[in-house]
C-alpha cells in the first residue's frame, strides 16, 4: 500500500500542486456582525473582516432567512431522509422550485444539492441526450460547466472569453442542421465581467441555438427582484435555460435551473446528479425560499451592493491598484504572480485584518492570479475605504507597478 | 426553439422514461413523531408512515442534532458563504473532519457536499491520478461510484455481484506492474445484502490492490461506534479508503472519505466536486458532528435498528413475501414488475397509510424492480407487524406469488 502513497506524494509534488497539501483559512462569520468573522491560525483567534464571500447580500443572516431556516428545522428536522424520488420531497422543495420558475420567467425549474451539480447534471443530459449537438462554451466558463459538457459526450468548440465575433464565426462554420447549444456565464465568476448577453441572444436567434445561461454570481443581485442580469436587459426569455445558485446571493446552498417543461422533464428524468442523491435538507430550502421571496420584494440590498460596488472601483482607479473589471461587484485586484499573490493577502490578514483569498491555478489561469474581492451589501463605506488604503500602503511598500488602465491586464489573455 | 423541446418531449416517450414526467410524493417527515409523516397529493393532506427513509437511525430529528444545529445557525448563520478555500472554512468542517477520520482509523478526512460528489470526485481522482491504474468495480455499485470511475479515465473491470471467485480471475489476468484499485460498497443500497469484505481484502493484499469502501448504508449503523461495516470485522484498517454519507445514518446532508494523508491532499488538491463548489452550510456540519458524536457514543439506535430488521426478516418470511437479503436493515420486498411495483405502492399508500417507495430502472434493472422498505430504528415492533400485515393482505388479494426461498430472486441476477 506504501507504494501508492508514494505515488500520490510524488504526483502532488510534481503535477499542478507546486504547494503539497492545501490549508484553508479557518474562519467563523458571525451572525449578524458579517462581514466581521473570527479566525482561527495556530489556535489563535482574530477578529477580521471578510472581503472574499460570496454572501454578497449578507442573506446567510438575514434574520427571515434564519427564522425560516429555523422553523422548518423544528417541524422536519435535519435532513430530508431521502432523494427527491425515495421520500426526500418535502413541500418546500414544491414551493422552492414554483419561486425560482416564476422568478425566471420559465415554465418550471429544478434544485439541485449545489449549483455545481446543477451545471454538471442538467448540462450533462441537455448536451448529451440532443443528438449530435455541437456546444458553443465561453473559454472562461466555470469548471462545473466544463464537467457538465465534458460529461455530456457532445462536440465542443470554445470561443474566446465575451468574444461575439469569434462565436459567430465558429457558429457560422456549423452544419446548420446540427442542433446547437450556447453556454456562458452572465457575471464572470472569477473576472466579475459581464457577457455581451443581448448579442449572444441574437447569434443564438439567428443560427437557431438553444442557450444555457450561468447566472450563478447574478440572481438576487441584479436585474428586477434579483432576477438576473438577463432579466435586466429584459431579454430573460431569449434564454432557454436559466442556471443559478442558492449559496451566493441567496445565503444558503443548492443549485438549480428554470426552463421549459419539457426541458426540465428531461433533466429530472435523467440527470445522474440530481437522481443518486440525498435532496436538500428542508431547513436549507426554506431559508432559500425566504431569501428569494425578501430579494423579490427589496431592492435595498441590491441598491446597497451597487453604490459599494462603485465606491470600491472609484477608490481602486484613483489609487492606481490595478483590478480586472467595473462590470459588477466582483472586484479583482489583479497580481498576475502566485507567490506575489499570496504575500498580499497574507499581508492584508496580518496587518489590516482584512481577508480576501489569493485565486491561483486552478481557479484562474498561472500568470492571471487575483485577489477576488467581493464588496457586499454588508460592507460599509468606511470599511472600503480601509480596505483601499490598505491595498495602497502594500503597493507602496512592496514598490508594485500602478495601473493606467485597470481593465487592461485581464483582457489581453481573456 | 420549439425544435429543441419538441425533440426532448419525444426523447423522453422513446428514451427510458415511459413514464414521461417523474412525480414525486410529497411528504413531511414530522420531527419528534418519524417516521410519521404527513403526505400531500392534490392538495390533500393523510398521515402516513415512511417506510423507506434513509434516516436509518431518527438523527434527523435527535434533540441534540437540532440544538447543535440551530446554535451553529444562530452563531454563523445559514450558509457558508464560500468555497473550502475561499472563505467557506468554518471551524465546524475542520472538527468534523477530525471525528471522522478517528471514526475510520485514518490520518485525515475530506467533506463533500454529498455522498454522490464524495464517491464522484475523490475516484476521478484517485482513479485518474494513479496513471495506469486498473479498477475493479462490483457490478452493483451505485450511480456516484460508476460515474466517478467513468469521469477518471482508467481502465474498469467489472466483476459479479459479491463474486470474489470473479475478482480474482479478473485481477489474476490483469499484469501485476499496474497499478489496481478494488472498489464496493459494504451494505449494498438497494439489495441490502453485504459484500465479502475479508475475502476482498485478502485478494487486494495478495494482488497489491488499494481499497475503495462505500459504507453509506453502514456508517452510524454498524461497527463499533457506528464505524462501519468492515470495523466490525475489525479490518477497515484493511480498507485504503473508506467512504460515507452524513445523509443516512446521521441524518444529516453531506459525504466524505476519510483514508491516509497523501491520499486525502491528492483529493483535497485536485478534485473538482471539492473545489469548486461552495462548502455545505456550518449548521448542517455542526448538526452532523452531533450525530456522529452520539452514535459513537450510543448503541441504543443500533441495537433497535438490528432488532427490527431481524423482526422484518422473520414476518416477511412467515408469511412468505419474497425479499432480496436479509443481511442488513434494507428489505427489498422483490417484485420484478414494474407496473405491478408502482400498484403495490399505491395500495399500500392509500389502504394503509404506509409510504413504501416502488424502485424501477434506472435504479434497479428492468425486471429486478422492489419496494424498498428500511425498518429504521424509529419504528416501533407494532408496526412492523401491521406493514407486513398490510403486504399480505395485497399479496392475497392480487395472488401474487409467495416465497419459498426469499434470497432467490436477486442472486439469480445478481
Ligand atoms: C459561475 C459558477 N457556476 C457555478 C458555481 C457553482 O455553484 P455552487 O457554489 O452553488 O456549487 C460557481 C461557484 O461555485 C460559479 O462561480
Ligand atoms: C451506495 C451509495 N453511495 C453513495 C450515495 C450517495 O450519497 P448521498 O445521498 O449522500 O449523495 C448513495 C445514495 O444516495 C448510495 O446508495
Amino acid at each position: 500500500m506504501d507504494h501508492y502513497l508514494e505515488l500520490f506524494s510524488r504526483h502532488m509534488q510534481e503535477g499542478g500542486s507546486a504547494e503539497g497539501k492545501r490549508e484553508f483559512l479557518e474562519i467563523g462569520r458571525l451572525a449578524g456582525q458579517f462581514p466581521a468573522a473570527r479566525s482561527r491560525r495556530d489556535g489563535i483567534d482574530a477578529e477580521i473582516s471578510v472581503w472574499c464571500s460570496n454572501d454578497y447580500l449578507g442573506m446567510g443572516q438575514h434574520p427571515l432567512v434564519l427564522a425560516a431556516t429555523r422553523e422548518a428545522l423544528d417541524e422536519y428536522g435535519a435532513g430530508a431522509g431521502g432523494s427527491r424520488n425515495i421520500g426526500g420531497t418535502n413541500h418546500y422543495h414544491v414551493l422552492l422550485e414554483k419561486e425560482l420558475a416564476d422568478l425566471h420567467g420559465k415554465a418550471d425549474a429544478l434544485l439541485f444539492t449545489s449549483g455545481y451539480t446543477a451545471n454538471d447534471g442538467s448540462l450533462s443530459v441537455l448536451a448529451g441526450r440532443l443528438g449530435n449537438c455541437v456546444v458553443f462554451s465561453d473559454e472562461m466558463n466555470h469548471a462545473s460547466i466544463i464537467d457538465g459538457l465534458r460529461h455530456s459526450g457532445a462536440e465542443k468548440r470554445i470561443f474566446r472569453h465575451n468574444d461575439t465575433v469569434h462565436l459567430e464565426e465558429l457558429i457560422s462554420a456549423t452544419d446548420p442542421d446540427r442542433p446547437k447549444m450556447i453556454v456562458t456565464e452572465s457575471v464572470y465568476s472569477m473576472a466579475g465581467d459581464v457577457a455581451p448577453l443581448a448579442e449572444i441572444s441574437r447569434i443564438a436567434r439567428k443560427h437557431g441555438a438553444m442557450t444555457f445561461l450561468d447566472e450563478v454570481h447574478a440572481v438576487g443581485m441584479y436585474g428586477p427582484e434579483g432576477a438576473g442580469i438577463a432579466a435586466g436587459l429584459g431579454i430573460a426569455d431569449e434564454f432557454t435555460v436559466i442556471m443559478g445558485t442558492l449559496a451566493k446571493g441567496f445565503g444558503t446552498t443548492g443549485g438549480y435551473v428554470a426552463g421549459p417543461a419539457e426541458l426540465i422533464d428531461a433533466v429530472r428524468g435523467f440527470s445522474r446528479s440530481f437522481i443518486f442523491t440525498t435532496a436538500l435538507p428542508p431547513a436549507v430550502v426554506a431559508g432559500a425560499l425566504a431569501a428569494v421571496r425578501h430579494l423579490r420584494a427589496s431592492d435595498a440590498e441590491r441598491h446597497r451592493l451597487r453604490e459599494n460596488a462603485r465606491l470600491t472601483h472609484r477608490l481602486l482607479r484613483e489609487h492606481g491598484i490595478p483590478f480586472v473589471s467595473d462590470e459588477s461587484h466582483i472586484v479583482s485586484v489583479f497580481v498576475g504572480d502566485d507567490e506575489l499573490a499570496k504575500r498580499i493577502s497574507g499581508l492584508l490578514l496580518e496587518r489590516h485584518g482584512v481577508y480576501v483569498q489569493a485565486i491561483n491555478a486552478p481557479s484562474v489561469r498561472p500568470g492571471q492570479e487575483i485577489l477576488r474581492s467581493a464588496p457586499g451589501a454588508v460592507h460599509e463605506p468606511s470599511e472600503i475605504r480601509k480596505f483601499v488604503a490598505a491595498l495602497d500602503e502594500i503597493w507602496q511598500e512592496l514598490g508594485l507597478t500602478r495601473a493606467p488602465d485597470p481593465r487592461r491586464p485581464a483582457t489581453t489573455d481573456g
